[in-house]
């Protein structure tokens, strides 16, 4: 059980953490924290909060869980505004979607508190954002990926761990660096394989037959590049080393395929599309919703 | 309406052409040709075709229309084993996803005749192959696209767009390069860029890991990394320099992207995100199935 709760940024991933929370009888009191008096007064009326706050130092009188729920373009900023007033009674986690800078940042942030930081990462989200975009069961069944340090205080890592468990997350830990990498080479790398593909089309002077020519199989791998621009420009600024070890390695691997369709190796190009289609289809079972023609 | 229509290839593609025009009434026999006894069978069976041959000579006898719905590696043997039986009075067509290649060995192969050739692409179809896999809705509003040349008689031309609309597709007419790089952006592209990035996952040490924490926008932009090897094989072959040409164009807007990931230039990162997301807004009005998350 937490006693009080501070939601630092009352979007929909901290939003619905204290929906889910409180749903699961498992938290007292929710204090929110942000800037914008629309977005407090939202989360109140929504009861997402029980308590508004705009002030940094108000917000972190005694509390016992800072959830730092902000974008990761604020990240740093927030954990130095934060950093003065923690103590040591105090678990702080966040819900980065990169790992590595926002430990860097915590670090320097929380000096000595740095042990009661446990960096987290929700892997959930819908298109929408905003407290009124809050739900109690988008965590259910959802991974949640914390990333403890060698510093990092057992007990804390073992309160967030039951926070995210109590919100229906399937919860697991694992090295920072193997975080960032794993995410860049599920999330990040597509996205950006995505929008570069979309945006290249876009400059087209056909760019409207295009897309009206577009059909299922062009619509669902684009549909990624509809996503946050800022939020995606912030992921692969956040996470720039991980991301271009594994560009670089996606386009060595593109070459060998280029040099096999302009040398008519079929062999090659049959290696490489098998080896796919044999990964894919072990992971996901939806043959129904697969398209083998060329559309 | 068509008196005699002979199918050469009688699964999905060639099957469901031949229920659709069936059910329209707009067929007086449909003759079909196939190597593969289980293949006759299956299609007499269900009705797709009144009379099954494995000879091409006895096929073509007599025949108003022939369809090619062959895969593509297999059109240009093709279209030298019907060339010798094709009279003036004959409309050949065929079913193939790239068309530069198979005018040319259509030209080749018909000689005088070529002119009865109307090059064309209906762009549909699902994950199934074989004549069990067909059905008379398939191509209901999906597009068909024509490719005649300047030597392709009109009247051929009237009459295989015809033969699409009376099988409920939308046709348009367009010039063969036009369709193949058209092709090569919306479908070509993005099935390599799927393909190689899977293939490059599926080599990795956490394979099982990566794969595991792998969520909705990786699943989405996969999908197509599942389709069927070898006719994605035919197609890269067969549509090499547009598809070259586009890989290359998209190789250097990549480069830029990486450098600017590189070099933080959040500028250059969020005018590519930006353009991508209101590209494909512009054409996908699916917004409840867009995950803004990193998910």
């Amino acid at each position: 059980m937490i006693n009080r709760l501070l939601l630092i940024g009352i979007g929909l991933i901290g939003g619905s953490l204290s929906l889910a929370l409180k749903q699961a009888g498992k938290v007292n009191e929710v204090v929110g924290f942000s800037r914008q008096a629309e977005t407090r007064q939202q989360a109140l009326a929504l009861g997402i909060i029980d308590k508004a706050v705009d002030n940094i130092a108000e917000a972190m009188q005694d509390v016992d869980m800072v959830v730092l729920a902000v974008p990761m373009g604020a990240m740093a900023d927030t954990l130095m505004a934060i950093g003065p007033y923690v103590t040591a009674d105090m678990v702080i986690t966040d819900a980065g979607s990169a790992k590595g800078q926002v430990v860097a940042a915590a670090k320097l942030a929380l000096g000595e508190h740095f042990k009661h930081f446990v960096p987290g990462h929700p892997i959930a989200g819908t298109e929408k954002s905003g407290p009124r975009a809050a739900f109690a069961s988008l965590y259910q069944d959802h991974r949640v990926v914390l990333t403890p340090t060698e510093q990092t205080d057992r007990k804390a890592l073992e309160q967030v761990h039951n926070m995210w468990t109590a919100a229906g997350a399937i919860v697991s830990t694992m090295d920072v660096m193997h975080h960032d990498r794993l995410l860049a080479a599920t999330s990040h790398l597509p996205h950006i394989l995505a929008f570069n593909l979309v945006a290249m089309l876009a400059q087209d002077d056909d760019v409207d037959e295009v897309l009206r020519y577009a059909a299922g199989g062009f619509k669902d791998f684009s549909r990624i590049a509809s996503s946050n621009p800022v939020m995606w420009r912030d992921i692969c600024l956040s996470n720039r080393d991980a991301i271009l070890d594994l560009l670089t390695q996606y386009q060595q691997q593109m070459n060998l395929l280029q040099q096999a369709i302009q040398q008519q190796d079929g062999d090659h190009l049959m290696a490489v599309f098998e080896r796919a289609k044999q990964a894919r289809d072990s992971r996901f079972n939806d043959p129904s919703l697969i398209d083998n023609s060329e559309v």
